[in-house]
This record gives structure tokens, C-alpha cells and sequence, in this order.
């Protein structure tokens, strides 16, 4: 019952925030080529920013998928994850409306980088009140992985914000598609317990 | 349970896209008529829109619906699906803003479009994962059929906005109604699974 | 299942429609009295709104929690009714907006009486479907006696917001305290059941 | 069954409300430092109304989750919780924007009361309904206590605003920590249950 209820306020959170994310692509009011032009890079980090939610919401989906309980602390380190995540569509509107200066993709590396970090803690509780679960054990395994090698990637973004926007954003594209590769073992191991 | 959050979080994306559509109808500051009236392409717009997700959310709930299982393939083509849905109250907003303009209604169409490959992609994934069920095979059937006619009416419709607006139209509306009637053969099918 | 999902997704459009409705009270940019005392006719438009959708939302939760089936008839129907429901953030900042002008008090009027009539179609499409249930019978008995006299009363406000907006305000508050006395008739007969 | 839909119903208001709050964080059109600096009042208005929300998504956790029951006053006393609730955006908004100039703190602190007010009186409308249940007696118990407390140190706050902001800060900052210090006794009474 709890787990359900944490799955569906996430849920509804992670949904909100993907979906309020296009009010920052204002409607232009002339209905010209050029007025849409004009939106490509408030567009092009509307889909970097879906794409980064939608790989949380899936990620999230796998970790709280696999576990059994859930306690007071998984619930806060929860809402902290949910926190940083709220505030993509802040970092990615300022990134956008200022066509990927050195400042705001620094900013949007850094936020991601504490989104990282919170889902981290959000394992680690986990982990700490759901012991001997073989399905948990791959989850968590591959997603410390991943998160380790991701943080790294975030950090090494921030000072190339200001060598290039296009070594940042590189970077950024890396560790998106490091997650969009689905991983097997999880699948494999998720299936094993039905 | 994989499948049952899957459903939350597209409902709640397509609840809250829908519901976000209305944000672009601005209240007018004087209580005129006249300020009403200079609406009603807004408003046209919107009640297009709002029929087109609502066929949307149809749609994919009798298609999850008539599945057992759920895998990571199958998320992300559910995602890029509520990718296209969530740019509809920009396109719908631009349309409107702009009293239906070819080239906003030929955009408009060419986002239903996309939305439409998206939707054939999640079906066709579906597919290669869910084998061997009755009810999953005759909605596959009728709503795969349904899309392709819906994908060659959507292109006609782009060149026919710089025609007249009225021929566009017209074209997005017929396949709404193709849509709108009910399916007697899925809806016999699920009712003999229960 | 099908009823479940239904249930959800107007849960989340309701709860949409409710919350963004605060969007309208736009945050002042200064920190006077004054600033704040302009936005009474705004929040008083807010109290009433909320309310009325808050009854929405009770009704509609007693009226499918007395079903069993739900059919794509009753979805398009539910979908019927969301439509007009989300118009309701719309008239009620006009109305505030405008500090409750007749023509604004007669829209808001003349849309809860769309909103009673797409109640009403609801509750006569869910009746075709299905039979034989007590709880249902009286759901829907009391609740078409108080829509019909909602509806009588809705139409009267509309030619009253021209008159004086106190008399269309009060026939306002009149109909959504008929709904907001609790149905013990309804109550019992759900208790019965369980 | 009920119970469920009134949970998934709060939670969906109550994810919104969190969510829409960043809105008013509104991205500045150039990308310098000094702009985003320009931001801290508004960004530590909304770190503390998440906060708070959080918090009340938690004890409302808590507290639903411990009862049996829900009628018409619980989904009433909710509704009612809920909409104080949704004026936390504005509030916060107001508060942010004017750098927490007295009379904001002092609505700020007057809206948490009253949310406060509201909680309560769900928690004994709960009470009335749902007797002879150990672990809704723990929750009701050290929730009353803990919002009776909440209640004095938000109406000290209202006149504290006027001494100085930081006084009335400091307060509301040390009613929230007063609620993320988890409940050890209510925890082991849920544990128990199970």
C-alpha cells in the first residue's frame, strides 16, 4: 500500500514537471517560419530535458519496482529527488532562452548533477531497509554503476561549459544515451522473479 | 504492477496536457462580448485538440488494456509517444493564436502526424512482446488499419492548408470521426474475455 | 480495471483543473494591503470555483463507485463532461477578473449549466449499461432530482446576473449548498452494500 | 475502494500544487549571474513551501493510510485541507517576490495556520469515524500534539513578522523540522500491523 502510494505521487510529480516544461515554449504570436525558428534552441532543450525526466521516471520505476518496503526515510529521500527534479524546467527554460550560454549550461549540468546525487541517497536508504532481494541486488548494482560514471560525466560538463557549449552538451547527450541502453541484466532478473 | 504504473503515468501526462491546453485561452480583461468573440479560433482549437487527446487516451487504454506484459522497449516507445502529445497544446495554441494561418495548420497537421508514427510504433513494440492474445490481436488490427488511413490523411492534409484553411480542417476533423465511432469488434472482444 | 482507469484519469484532470485555477490569482508585485485586497473579487471566484468542482468530484466519485461496467460510451461521456469542466478555470477568472459583470456572471452560469447537462448525459449513459444495482438506482435517482433542479436554477441565474449580480451569486451558492448537505440516502445504501 | 480514490486524489492536487509552485520562478532573459542571484528570495520561499508540502503529503500518508474508512465529511474535511493548501504557491510567490517583507511573512504564516486548522479538523472528522484501531490512535495522538504546537508557533509568527523577518523565519523553519524528526512510535505501530 505505501509503495504504491510513493509510485503514484512520484509519478504524478515526474509527470507534471515533463508536462509543464513546454509552457516555457511561449506561443508566438506572428505565424511565420522564422517566429518558429526562433524556438529551436528552447525546443532542443525541451527534448534533452524530456528525455533526462523520462529516464528518471523509468529508472525509478526498475529501483522502487524492485524493493519490498518503504519507510519515513525512503519517503523524504524520495521528496528530495523530486525536489531537484522540479527544478528542470527552470535550468533547461534559462539554458533555452539564452541559446546554451557557457553560464546556463553550467547550471543545468550542476542540477543534474544533484539530481544524481539525490537519487543516490534514494538508493542507498533504499538499500539500507531492503536487504537479501536478488532482484534489488542487480538494480542496485548497475545503477550505482551508472550513477558513479554519470556524476563524473555532470562534473567534467561544468568547467566544459566554458571551453565549448558543444563539448557540455556532448557530454550531457553521453550520459543520456548511457541510460537509454536498456540493460539486460535488470530485465532478466526482473522477469526471473514473476 | 509494471503495467498498472505505466497506465498512472500516461494518464497523467495526457490529463495534464489536456488540461495545460486550456492555459492558452488568456482571460480577457474587459467583459465584453466582443473580447468573448475574438476567442473563438483559441477556443476552436482547443475543443480540436481536446477531442484529439481524448481519442488518444481512448485509444491507448484499449490497447494497454488488451496486453499482459510490459518491458523497457515498450516504455520508451510510450514515452516518445507522450513526447509528440505534450507538444499539441503549443501547435493548437499556435493555430489558434493565429486564426488558422496555412502554415500553423499545416504544422498542426504535421505534429498529429508524428503523434500518429508514434502511436504505430508503440503498437508494433507491443507486438513483437505481447504474442498469442485474441483481444490484443483485433485491436492491433483495427486500430493499426485506423492509423495508416489517419497517416495518409494527415499528410494530404499539410499541402491542403495552403489551399484553404477550410480543406485542412476538414480533413483533421473526418479523421477524428473515423476515430470517434466506437469500435463494436474490440469492445466485443474484451467484453468475451471477462 | 477499465472503471479504475476511468476513475483515474478524471481524478487527475479534476485535480488539474482545481490547482491551476490558483494560477489565475496572479501574485502581486507589491507588498501592500491594497494589492491584496484587489484580489478579493479573483479568490471569491477561486472559493466558489473550487467548491463546485470539489462537488463535481464527490458526485462523480459516488456515481462510478456505484457501477460495475464501463464501456466506451461512457468513456466518451466522462470525457464530455471533463471538457466542460476544464472551461470552469476559464469563466471563473473572467468573472474575477472583471469583478463579477453581468455578462461574466451569466457565462460562468450558463457553463455550469453545460457542465450539469454533461452530468446529466453521464448519468443516463452509465443507466444504459447498467441494471439491476440498488446503490446505483438511488445514486442515480437523488442525483437526477438535485441536476434537474441545478439546471432549473442555473438558467435562472443567467437572465438574473442582468438584473443584479448578487441574485445570480446567490442562486450560485444556493445550488452548490443543495449538493454540499451530504445524501444520507446514498450513504446508507453504500454502507448496505459492504 | 473509497479510500483509494480519496488518497489518489490528494495526491494529485497535492503533486501539482508542489509542482506549479516553480512556475513562479520565472527564468530571466539574460544568463548572468546577477540574474539568477536576483532569484534567492523566490527560490527560498519555494525550497520552504516544498517543504511544507512535503510534509503534509507525509502525515496525510500517515494518516489515511491508518484508517479503515471514508465518508462524505472525510472526503469534505480533505477537499477543505486541500484547498488552503493550493494557496501555498501564492502565498510563497508573494512572499519571494517581495523579498519576505513583513506583511508577506505574516499571510505565510497565516495560510500555514490555517492549513493547520484544516489538518486538524480532517484528523477529527477521521477520529469520529474510525474507532478501536491502535494505530490510527498512535497517529491521532502525536499528530495532534505536534499540530497543536505547529498552530501557536504560527500565530507567534504573524506579530514576529513585523519585529523581524528572520524571527518569524526562524519559527516556521522550526515548526518544519518539528515534523521531519520521524515519529519512531508511529512508525512501529504501522510495522506492527503488518
Amino acid at each position: 500500500m505505501t509503495k504504491t502510494r510513493v509510485e503514484a505521487f512520484s509519478d504524478g510529480v515526474i509527470a507534471i514537471i515533463i508536462t509543464i516544461m513546454v509552457l516555457e515554449m511561449k506561443v508566438p504570436h506572428e505565424a511565420s517560419w522564422e517566429a518558429l525558428e526562433k524556438l529551436w534552441p528552447v525546443f532542443l532543450s525541451y527534448v534533452v530535458s524530456f528525455m533526462m525526466l523520462g529516464i528518471y521516471w523509468g529508472n525509478h520505476h526498475h529501483l522502487v519496482h524492485s524493493i519490498k518496503e518503504v519507510n519515513g526515510s525512503v519517503m523524504w529521500a524520495n521528496l528530495h529527488l523530486l525536489f531537484w527534479l522540479s527544478l528542470i524546467p527552470f535550468a533547461s527554460g534559462w539554458m533555452g532562452e539564452n541559446h546554451f550560454e557557457p553560464k546556463t549550461l553550467a547550471v543545468y549540468a550542476l542540477l543534474l548533477n544533484f539530481c544524481g546525487v539525490a537519487y543516490y541517497i534514494l538508493l542507498k536508504v533504499i538499500q539500507s531497509c531492503n536487504r537479501n532481494n536478488e532482484t534489488f541486488r542487480i538494480v542496485l548494482e548497475k545503477q550505482s554503476k551508472k550513477g558513479m560514471l554519470s556524476m563524473v560525466l555532470y562534473t567534467l560538463a561544468i568547467p566544459a561549459a566554458f571551453l565549448h557549449a558543444a563539448i557540455a552538451g556532448s557530454i550531457i547527450i553521453i550520459v543520456a544515451i548511457l541510460w537509454l541502453i536498456p540493460d539486460r541484466n535488470i530485465e532478466k532478473a526482473t522477469k526471473k522473479e514473476h
